[in-house]
């Protein structure tokens, strides 16, 4: 019976895990933290999952936040800088919904050990991979940091070499939810995005918020300064950058009980984007696939790296059940089935880091028509259709006309 | 408006035309052929068509031949050469029929032609790829001989540089079909093939017999003696050899009635399988899309290659009808999503003209095994798993324990 070693304990591993256990297939997780451990620790991340996501978690029984109810429905655009400021929605077919990860995958790890599942604690490097290889048909490497190196950069995939956004992500209490219920986008011009996020945190509702800085810009200190040193002068540091550069989202912070929720969450730093290689042979002759940051890493200006790392697991569950070996036929199968969605993840968001004008024609069209504003909110379901419609000025023009046509005939 | 050229008029050509029109996308066809012309020339193949071209056909109303009645539903393998003569069947889920292209791509034209549709008659090589290309926002290319060349052959997937098979096709009549009503696939080990084909030609129900001839063996003269010279040694010397190589079709032969349908119903010849580049950018600026025999040419050995180009037909239709653009990102589409199954078809095919051992061991097993004959013979629906499931002996150890196992439990 065939064996499969999933190392990394993230939402992809996870999904995995679950999906392969949902069909008897015999799987192991290799992970370097425990629940508590991820339980009780830093801010992992403010990822969102959206329909699509959430339809795997209902499909394996562990959709435990209903999106109906912790989920949010729309995207409120807010521009400054332009010389009137702007604002504009778009509304989803379905809800996304934000859980804080220090709640979720703890829960879906606990899921899979109650059904039975195996978890190994240890080290989860390139050597503990070359080690686990020899104990089974594939290994699905998930955890980034630690093994992501094995596979090789694929230049021609990865416009930039270094961080385009300096970060600084937060739950925050204070901050009222627009209505209805939407992820705040807002753009600051020349400064930087703020992603504002109605989470699902240890202690409720709360919102998350993503400053995405512009290196040089005015917001750049944000994922510097220092929380533990002088909480109330971080959380007034916030507050004026909030009031001076996101005013729509400032109207609806309460300033007196504003404040970061608590010391470990906060998650400041950078990345730079990158796509690796689908898969190696180890020296043992069992191959290895990357999936989710192990094989591509993008800045979560777009919020979609834990639904592309999600559906990339969802491609390799169905593979390893239809296929009929774990050789590099399936592991190039794997590659060709993700390809559009992946890279259309990962291509969309590297173009909206550093916008070409027709991506900026695009959000100013978006502003005077809803029915566009819907069509782009929507495709954050289907980031490969995103990317058809930025890559060029050509698909632009065209996915504005057939949507602003889409609501003229519609106002018929 | 977007408008597309279809540069040839053979199966491919038609179903993507067809299904444009019925989308009410503006296409016009290209062709060096009237319908007439198609009518009253040479035998074009004996290729089948499957379930799943079959139900394209009836999506865009052109199914004219019921599969119920002019089908049929299994293949009937013979061996010879074994120390033991052998005799198996497979079943298909679903019936495959054969309909004489001189009746099936002149009705179809007609059915475009009756709904609306333009066609140019004119020269359809190269030259006059680059002049249609001015005139049309895509031009798919669907006649290999006049235009093919101008996509580069790829290497890597082309084993072959010269032919595998001297082919002799030829309509007959005098042959009493199988019971239950099917393919006779025979095998006269280092000689070569017989498909023994139940088609529908122009006097109604009658037999092709595709001889794939091994070159150097005793069957290769069949691609070469002249009908017209002597017919009656013609039909002779056939029968001679059918007696001889094809004992389990011989069978059912009444030498009394048989013989060659007529002059033109005999086509002999070899060709080298190819695979080309999936698309070109023309002078004018317009892609060229590569299409049926001018993307790849398999030997007829599978009779895959009319489903092969009427699949890709249907990819680039509904990439034309969902794209916003036709560019390289839309041409590199088409090529993502119809990969799989066009180079499976191209892969399986090349393997079979000189099996390695582990598909000679299938065939064995399949002799073994009617639950695994059955699946290999509905892969002909699939061929990219009849690809997934033949690449490696690994991988077809796997097929062969996945359905005599799957067979074991439906025996208990």
């Amino acid at each position: 019976m065939t064996s499969i070693a999933i190392v990394g304990a993230g939402v992809s591993g996870l999904h995995l895990a679950l999906f392969l256990q949902q069909h008897d297939v015999p799987v192991t997780i290799y992970t370097d933290k425990t629940a508590d451990e991820i339980a009780g620790g830093r801010l992992l991340n403010t990822v969102a999952h959206h329909h699509h996501t959430l339809e795997r978690e209902r499909v394996m029984g562990v959709h435990h936040w209903e999106a109906d109810r912790y989920g949010y429905i729309c995207h409120q655009h807010s521009i400054v800088g332009t010389p009137e400021p702007m604002r504009f929605r778009g509304d989803f077919d379905h809800p996304s919904s934000i859980i804080d990860y220090r709640l979720y995958l703890p829960r879906l790890l606990s899921d899979y050990q109650e059904r039975g599942g195996t978890v190994v604690i240890g080290a989860v490097d390139a050597a503990a991979v070359e080690r686990i290889g020899g104990d089974h048909d594939l290994v699905v490497v998930a955890a980034g940091r630690g093994a992501g190196g094995m596979f090789a950069r694929l230049p021609e995939k990865c416009p930039y070499d270094k961080p385009q956004r300096r970060l600084s992500a937060g739950i925050y209490h204070g901050i009222a939810y627009t209505e209805p219920k939407g992820v705040g986008v807002h753009m600051s011009l020349g400064h930087g995005e703020l992603l504002e996020l109605p989470i699902t945190s240890r202690e409720g509702f709360a919102t998350a918020l993503l400053f995405e800085n512009i290196p040089g810009g005015d917001l750049e200190l944000l994922a510097d300064i220092c929380y533990q040193d002088d909480p109330g002068a971080y959380d007034h540091t916030v507050l004026a950058k909030l009031r001076q550069h996101y005013p729509m989202c400032f109207e609806r912070v309460d300033p007196g009980s504003f404040g970061l929720m608590g010391p470990t969450d906060l998650l400041q730093g950078a990345l730079t984007p990158v796509v690796r290689q689908d898969y190696i042979r180890l020296d043992c002759g069992t191959f290895a696939l990357a999936m989710g940051d192990a094989h591509c890493v993008v800045d979560p200006v777009n919020g979609q790296g834990a639904n592309s790392a999600s559906y990339s697991a969802w491609v390799i569950g169905h593979a390893i059940l239809d296929d009929l070996a774990l050789d590099e036929h399936f592991c190039r199968r794997v590659a060709r089935e993700r390809e559009a969605f992946v890279c259309g993840v990962s291509d969309w968001t590297n173009m909206i880091l550093n916008p070409e004008p027709h991506v900026v024609g695009l959000l100013m069209a978006m502003a005077q028509s809803k029915a566009l504003c819907d069509a782009y909110t929507q495709n954050f379901n289907h980031p490969d259709r995103q990317w058809d419609a930025v890559a060029t000025p050509q698909r632009t023009a065209a996915f504005i006309a057939r949507h602003t046509a889409d609501h003229a005939l519609a106002a018929v």
